[in-house]
């Protein structure tokens, strides 16, 4: 087994000499500037890792890995268009770059492409790895036409978020890793147990997002802090608060999440004392320690060695301390 | 086997009870819209009609027909966008009646139904399938990308106008028939014959489109007669007038397609008279033919009865005189 920063290197390496590019410019120029970004690559990470896991050598895994990372930077294309989002790892958004309908196309491109990787493996193994990617694919565009929907809509249940956040974010983690197992060519026990693993995995992962979102540490949390409170986003500390908050308290974190002032200080300070007072950022911290507790509780069924259950659980481990 | 229009009946029947309807509305609601539009449904006919030319029951088609028809439905949503048009087979398009986001998003989720559709065929077959598909749909981006990088382009020769039409059309209608052949599993001979007479055909297909657009009968071509004239785009017709026209010629031709007169009814006139005097008219008509002869070609190599042949003679001298 390699490290996680060992498996880093070799998707960075990968995707430095990556070619995507060839003619017409204008449809590979984007795809190559965007994949070049980098970011921590956690998911092709996964893939690697998880083959591993399942005694396969994590090179056999590369294309599997790099599909998923190509298709994940598709959806960052098509999602910045649709939030206008002018910035994306520091560095200007495809669709500012270039303009809207480059990303349109480009983001088109990966998304093919991310199936051409597959293309190396032999046809059960393909026909696997691609039925997997379908149906994870189109559960992330349910997520996102979800996260669309919930911005206009009042009335979004917890059960709704969880299944908005789950298909937005954690069903890509479970596949990736699942894909790793797929390759492996492990059981189908196995490859089911890792999916869920990811799939809880990812879910405490957003909902820790949420959290430290509003009470992170600045110097470590990569965004800006109340980021979420100053664009009205609908998470789950601010779901939990209605449910939980006085009937006051509630009314005016309504209020506070219909208005979009200038200096947000007053607001995100507001904002997070109805959070704390109300037990929503207590139910949050329990909800990341449950999702995170289920995704161990697989590894005790898995049909892998002690050793190997270990690893995955430090990984969890680190990642939900976010020290990767 | 059957006639074209019981395929087309078969194809209709099928769109009319495939439900793709799910949750989340916004997201299913613009793809059930879009597929209930209709058209010709030329692509998924094929399919069909392939298969049964390789003695496979049509049935067993009927899935990748779909992906066909699914696929390039998607690729008009997102064109649609591009193209910012307001009507899509005398209806109102996707990105009009919902939003832009709406046609991205159901666009994307569109091209990943396609792809599984093709999860009922057994892995190699899926495999073959996919991998042609995959190979298409990048080519269709790569002649979209071309078709827009042209509109701000002066200096666009002959060959690659052709490959632009050959990707962004012609790919699909010969990819649409050799899925056919793939699902009959038919030898690899025929199955690239028959690509290479579907690709033949529809660059003829397409240059006739461009003919007819100036020159033909209002009562039966689809379209505006000089809708192309009027939108200054660089047809086979225009770039062979620009080619052969006088200097005088050239340059007026050059300057009609600089300007956007609120009456077009001179402008189209006199485009339409040079692209006659300076025999442009004549060789795009000749290159009509060209292409179809060599689709006809490929029929002769064909490892099929005559019977079956004269099927696709039919087929094709009926296509290119526009009576299906």
């Amino acid at each position: 087994m390699h490290s996680i920063s060992e498996y880093q290197e070799v998707i960075s390496s990968h995707f430095n000499s990556l070619v995507v590019a060839k003619e017409p410019k204008n449809l590979y120029e984007p795809i190559q500037y965007i994949l070049s970004l980098g970011g921590k690559r956690m998911r092709p990470v996964l893939t690697l890792m998880t083959a591993e896991i399942f005694d396969c050598n994590y090179k056999k895994a590369l294309q599997a890995a790099t599909a998923v990372e190509v298709f994940h930077n598709f959806s960052l294309i098509h999602d910045d268009i649709m939030d206008d989002a002018p910035l994306r790892r520091g560095k200007v958004t495809v669709h500012e770059k270039w303009n809207i309908n480059t990303g349109i196309l480009s983001g088109d491109a990966m998304l093919i492409l991310a199936y051409q990787y597959f293309e190396d493996y032999e046809p059960s193994v393909f026909r696997d790895l691609a039925k997997l990617f379908s149906k994870t694919a189109l559960e992330v565009c349910e997520g996102q036409q979800y996260d669309v929907d919930f911005e206009t809509r009042d009335d979004v249940t917890i059960p709704e978020y969880l299944k908005m956040i789950e298909y937005k974010t954690a069903v890509l983690v479970g596949a990736a890793m699942k894909m790793g197992a797929i390759v492996a060519e492990t059981s189908k026990e196995n490859a089911d147990l890792i999916y869920d693993f990811g799939l809880n995995l990812g879910i405490a992962f957003q909902l820790q997002d949420d959290y430290l979102d509003a009470f992170g540490n600045p110097e470590t949390f990569g965004k800006q802090i109340g980021g979420d409170i100053i664009e009205n986003k609908k998470t789950y500390l601010y779901l939990k608060a209605l449910e939980f908050s006085s009937k006051d308290d509630k009314d005016q974190l309504l209020h506070l999440f219909s208005i979009q002032p200038k200096d947000n200080s007053d607001k995100i300070e507001t904002v997070k004392s109805i959070f704390n007072e109300s037990g929503a950022s207590k139910v949050t911290q329990e909800a990341i320690k449950e999702y995170t507790q289920k995704a161990f509780e697989t590894l005790q069924k898995m049909d892998i060695s002690e050793e190997k259950k270990q690893i995955l659980y430090v990984f969890g481990e680190k990642l939900m301390n976010r020290n990767v």
